[in-house]
């Protein structure tokens, strides 16, 4: 997580400020819930609201004792009690620092989960809006780089729409995951603390009771959360990357949006480079690089070291601030795309028709050539195209043993462009419903 | 994938058999459909399933057409002629390589996933026994390697239990994410086949038609599949860690199972070693690898490239044989683990009574201690504990400061082992539903 | 690692009968170097070189020795010891399994180094002479995927060539981290073993003495050595996506040699696709998978665990095999590639002269012009040509401010292809040292 | 990278300040060449050094720009021009942006392995003092985490000096890798610079001239140096692991450093934690995950795209500022490691004598047994006592087998700790060189 690459909400989600309120919270709300159990006096429980939610955490002062301690959590109850006094004794009771910290990194996780899942909605509205803008603007296939046959631009963009609605089920998916609370003491056995003390806490932090903790809430569940940071952050490279090939000086077919003072390189003055579809590949790799080390602090020894804390300290904020950042870029990119129909009908016909090859060895197999003698008849024709010895209707028509099956005016029918877009609204209607 | 590691079950989901067979379905049943749809003759359709049927594919002969057309399917279908005679021409009309062979993935994918989830069951078959047998049975728990509280074995069980529980989950999602098909043509408008043809096949496979495909089924759904092997592979190695530690000479609660005539070691012929769970540990570092090639995977190019390709043929076999050994191997670990209830009540004494350290503190805070003194009183009697010199509650009942607010009864109280144990039903409650 | 991306040299490295070999050399080593020492008779050590050396080892039979005792050093002993009768008490005397198998892997190791390195010389053989042949053939360079300065295809295999100058480099770095034996006992301390054993062993096994063993390797030498794999195919990846993206339907300066019967696509009939360099593509992900559970086996517990062995018998062959395909395939490639210089000519041209626009930038700024006016004046005749509204040097001459510096003829001479190309031979007698 | 993390001398070569200085050194270096070459006035050469050196870049006033150019180079030029004036025209000539970041980032990563270097320097002293300290400080050695044989304490430490001797060779192989410097212009071929100034420069810095390099200089020796830096983590991860084992409550061999004040658990006052070495384990994983992305980084398209960016930005700080924070750590923890030589030798007795198990095998077979029946001998009187029913000794010289063919006496001599110690000095010489 770098500010070049932050967006501000998400790295407020980090802050030690929002880390401490929550911190707080946790401590409140669990001496809320032992005061109803009568585990603690009722006047404290309230004293502790009171004075905690009226102030201001000093960072550096918890730093100050952090560093004689050498434990955080001892730190901040230490500067918290700087606050509330002599009911601070009642705070953290029966409780233990993971009860705190995990239940908090769970609540910044859903936190950050409900951005993620709100950037994926601009995103997909969008990917939407254009999508129905080029629904019918034809465009060539590719496959292996090389042109297939007809689609439309619409069409990879109703992919990429269905890809981001599976990506936003996954990430919702992810948030469950990781919304459940631990307040179950030193070893998760609720020796010294009341299950309801957790079941209250919960509840009232929008989490689940994790159903068995150690001293810590389980990080398989954090390695599914992060893992699936990466596989959405896959998507964001793969359309990315179809963006940075439409945008080759040979294809052309689409640009960013370049604005106004931009430039392009400090030496050669022309360029117009997708520097930003670049730059959200390279953030992929950041996203999906937080997956192994999240995968390998699921096997903490017995019942928690603390080898992942160091791991999500880092990978916590930087994989959700940098997805965020992505998510947000890539919709800027979508929204503001220039897309260039005519260079798109232009590629379409370098080829010299020979996009249409597979309705022609269709049509001669309906005309009773086996696929294999049909195959042969087709390559024979598209090679010397290929080569840019002609053009393929031409050949075709001149090739005797095709013009015996197929006349003149059945050939060409098999060239036509409406023929591939006949489908476009089945396709639409599955993507984004009936209209 | 070695033979070493892997079971015959899922090995024959992965073999060449299986994949010609399945590929014969798909397009058996892409004709059936055709014909229902009038576009080839009834008659040849059910010809294609007859005498494919029965035909008996030849590998060999496949690998030699493939290597002169260099095409796994176009030697396929070539083959499938020889069966099929002159009705092969309408094998495979307006379809794509990729519909085969993408469909077919899911297929295999899923029969992977059923044996996965199956595999799951018997763990938490065998999870749940052990875990209610040792119910009860105290053992230390242990944070950061050091004794923290008492626990039972058996929430150590029950906490595996609600992990793999979890994992079972998350297969279930997975096989979700890749039972889809796809036949809609070289770019995936279907411009040489209805729709129809898709939705029938895949109903006829219990796959749910891909809404908008490409040439390909995009591969974020495999990368999602592959993270979600990753995860699992993850607690598999949580809970091997757990076990080999538990083994460790100078813990020794439980041991994996050694069979008759097993040798321990060439040299040493005394030694028992966990030899089963750290071999999980390894085979979970190898399914983990599947990971990130798989994210790698998604970016494919425009409409497709054939990146993919070489990837799937090995994580496909390697990361789900591997996952089905090891779950196999863990289960049986588990079934058979030799437990010692009296070396783990041995080791809860190791540590001179320190392990009541935090009821201690607890029980001066209620008589009226801040908490930072309480703290400080606990640990100045803990010290000489742990360096040898003396016996935590002999040394606290000696504490003039510590006397003063805490009887010798209220003292020895402190120290009983059922007060840690008094939960453990809440916690199976949870974790197993009400009895 | 699967037959189709295997070659059979690599591959019998890692065959049974292979390591069989090999563990018998190292006992045969290590009997002789005791005899010598007076440990062991003389006559027994020259009985087990003879009938060890003419006795073919079952593999089926010591597998089953193996189902019994789960260890396969022991039963590869016991099988063994069925050759060498008597004098079999004398094998293996003080050793540990792993001095047998650590040492075996070693002998592997180098010798799949050996083949890979002879596989980057073929590569480079391949390289120098296509740089050579396109020496001076004009290509346009790109940046960002668009058209920036003319480079010369000469200069792109001179890089590939570096590139692989240093892979080689770095896997004879890897083959010496690699090329150690261990022959120190149960933990390392030569308690039941002269050391002397262990440098006669490393002397007739082209291996040198570990300097100090547990009673394994260290394994971060191979951890070293399968990330220097996977960065070698992180430049078998590189090449090849440049080959990919050169053969692009727009592009096309190059193509993969497309064999006689060959068939680019079940559908359609036209396509010939860069298959090859996609599949070195997802290959290149494989072998860069095996280095994540390389690193992870470093950290082993104490003298030794077994997680690291599991890992190792998949990824040892894998890795190897798979990047030995690579860069034979790669080789294939490279040396039969298809080369366009009219395209690339065609393709240097396509921008309207824009290419040239740092010269002009260059010329102003010599011509007294700040770099911000003349960066100005220069994108603002190109941004015309971008938008396909003319040519670069028309505009520039009909600039007032731009042709106020430089005359017609001075402008013209700056859109000289030549210049680009005057330094090639510096670049190549640094590449390919002098003539 | 974090604070909390993060050593000021590292962060230092990462903050923009010395990025900024970079870059003017590498542009006024090279006016410095032109001007000798007579491209440029050898006055403004001068000017330009005189007054870049004395200016005090504004990193705000440089970010202000770049959100205009959206280029960073260009807006560092335009910074620089209102210091220099006029003859800023000069700077940058025939220069593209590249050749500066990618020489600036070099010399980043040059400065940063020479820390890194002494790093392990520092960490090798500390190593060797406590190796020699407890060269015959007798120790169980372990396998699979089970009692073996005897070694001593100072081995385990030879074997880590050893280790981090390999580590810091391989980075200074790193190191080398990335000495390079790149001064050729838009794509690589020198257009409009001369070589020379390439030389020059590179000269100047402490780096060599890229022989051969694109825009950018090849990212395969970014690969290879971040690599590098994961495999030296991974060592880090080991001894870290060693000991956090060595730690635990029932081993308790050693103890990291306990500091005045320092609080192991907010809950449980006795707790003394490996906390730092446990740290070490995630931050060994976070470098660890800069591998991935860097080797994803070779694949550049063509000359250059703009993708490993990003990626560079983050793990450049990261995975060096972290490894070094980690190098750091790992020395104190050495350095000041508390050693309990009794507990060392109380846990060598505690297999009751099993572990001279492979003497007593070795002596029946030199008295004529073979391997199998020693071997089963030694095994049936093993198993009772690690069943806790005797001592090893006592049952051998029950067993009448055994006592036929050794005599109490000999037995007992087979049970001598110093037989296992007796090539200690050998290990020591190997690895230190002779006294």
């Amino acid at each position: 997580m770098i500010p070049r690459y932050s967006r501000p909400e998400m790295v407020a989600v980090w802050s030690p400020e929002t880390r401490f309120r929550i911190w707080f919270e946790i401590e409140a709300f669990a001496c809320e819930a032992m005061a109803e159990l009568g585990v603690i006096p009722k006047e404290s429980a309230k004293a502790i609201w009171d004075k905690g939610s009226k102030a201001q955490f000093d960072v550096a002062r918890i730093d100050d004792i952090e560093r004689v301690t050498k434990h955080d959590v001892i730190a901040f109850l230490t500067h918290l009690a700087e606050f509330i006094g002599e009911d601070s004794r009642f705070v953290h009771q029966g409780m233990t620092s993971s009860d705190v910290l995990d239940t908090c990194l769970a609540v910044q996780l859903r936190r950050a989960s409900d951005i993620l899942i709100a950037d994926v909605d601009a995103l997909l509205a969008a990917l939407k809006r254009r999508a129905f803008e080029h629904r019918l603007t034809p465009t060539i296939g590719r496959s292996h780089g090389i042109h297939a046959e007809p689609t439309t631009f619409g069409i990879k963009l109703a992919l990429a729409y269905a890809e981001f609605s599976r990506a936003r089920a996954r990430l919702v998916a992810a948030r469950e995951e990781i919304s459940t609370c631990a307040i179950s003491g030193a070893v998760g056995t609720f020796a010294n603390i009341d299950p309801r003390v957790e079941e209250f806490v919960a509840r009232k932090l929008d989490l689940k009771p994790e159903p068995v903790s150690t001293q810590v809430i389980p990080r398989d569940r954090h390695a599914a959360f992060f893992a699936t940071l990466g596989v959405v952050s896959a998507s964001v490279e793969r359309l990315a990357t179809e963006i940075r090939h439409l945008q080759r000086t040979e294809v052309l077919e689409v640009e960013e949006y370049f604005s106004e003072g931009q430039k392009g390189s400090s030496a050669m003055p022309h360029k117009r480079n997708p520097v930003l579809t670049e730059n959200l590949t390279g953030l992929a790799r950041m996203v999906r690089s937080a997956v192994t080390p999240a995968l390998e602090d699921v096997a903490l020894w017995h019942e928690r070291d603390i080898s992942h804390s160091s791991v999500e300290r880092m990978i916590g904020p930087d994989a959700t601030v940098t997805l965020d950042f992505a998510l947000a870029r890539l919709t800027g990119v979508v929204d503001k795309l220039l897309v260039y129909p005519e260079t798109m009908r232009k590629n379409l016909d370098r080829l010299g028709g020979l996009i249409h090859s597979q309705r022609v060895l269709l049509a001669l197999t309906q005309k009773g050539f086996s696929r294999e003698n049909a195959y042969a008849l087709v390559q024979r024709n598209a090679m010397p195209v290929w080569r840019g010895e002609g053009d393929f209707l031409t050949l075709l028509k001149a090739d005797p043993d095709v013009s015996k099956a197929l006349s003149p005016t059945e050939l060409e029918a098999l060239f036509d462009l409406g023929y591939h877009l006949k489908r476009v609204d089945v396709i639409f209607e599955r993507v984004f419903g009936a209209a």
